[in-house]
């Protein structure tokens, strides 16, 4: 039994072989995470949304607790659009390979507007909450628009 | 042109409405929010565990980045296992919901493990990495074992 556990899991290691620089085994593996991590992102974005729309009614756990996933979440993929990986099941655009820097300037754009969006999470006001979410969403949108196709 | 945005931020809006206590609009969404929460959060597992099991030099920086991810992700997939979400694209076994007591107990063995090598991995130390990736990992391979068909 221990030697089973034992060989599954150097099996499930071998797997899992990647060096830590090299963050990904395959272009495919990339093109999966950030696919992934963006939906996760934008079902957490989604939820804070609604509620500064005033579609669902305001609820400050509710909030903060989906703020604090984006603050972290909305890091995630952009280290996954790296060499090679602008080929395969993607839509994102070559411009993103084309012109790095205005790719970087809108993810750095995010960062800051969800910055802006999870502190008004936090400060348990709906207002606040309101005021930050247009920016945020027109971070996403911006980059929607620039850099994947639809 | 700010028509334009307004109204694609409206219809952003409207296919991001759901009620703040019901998570998913639909069964789909919480099968397709699960499963990529789980590749992410494996992603940032596999890089602890290449560290932890001497696949690649050990980088302490590296280590307590990817904690801090794992930190936050291990958590998100389970509220995604509701009711309804049993039939679909997924590999979820019946016994999620015929032994709800017995999943729980194994998601919070999982949370338990996972605090234990987040803490680990913020020591700075690969030992300390090494001797709690082990525990992590049978957490994983629990809930794999016994609750995802091969």
């Amino acid at each position: 039994m221990k030697v089973r556990l034992t060989l599954s899991l150097l099996a499930l290691g071998a797997t899992l072989a990647l060096p830590a620089s090299a963050q990904f085994a395959k272009p495919e593996d990339a093109i999966k995470y950030r696919k992934n991590a963006l939906f996760v992102m934008g079902q957490h974005f989604s939820r804070l949304g609604a509620m500064a729309q005033g579609r669902v009614p305001y609820d400050a756990k509710v909030a903060a607790d989906n703020a604090a996933v984006l603050d972290v979440v909305s890091h995630l993929p952009w280290a996954a659009f790296g060499e090679g990986t602008d080929k395969g099941d993607t839509k994102a655009k070559p411009e993103i390979w084309k012109e790095p820097a205005k790719f970087k300037e809108a993810t750095d754009k995010l960062h800051t507007e969800v910055g802006k969006l999870v502190a008004a999470a936090k400060t348990g006001k709906a207002d606040d909450l309101k005021a930050a979410f247009s920016g945020a969403a027109g971070a996403c949108k911006n980059c929607h628009d620039n850099f994947r196709a639809q």
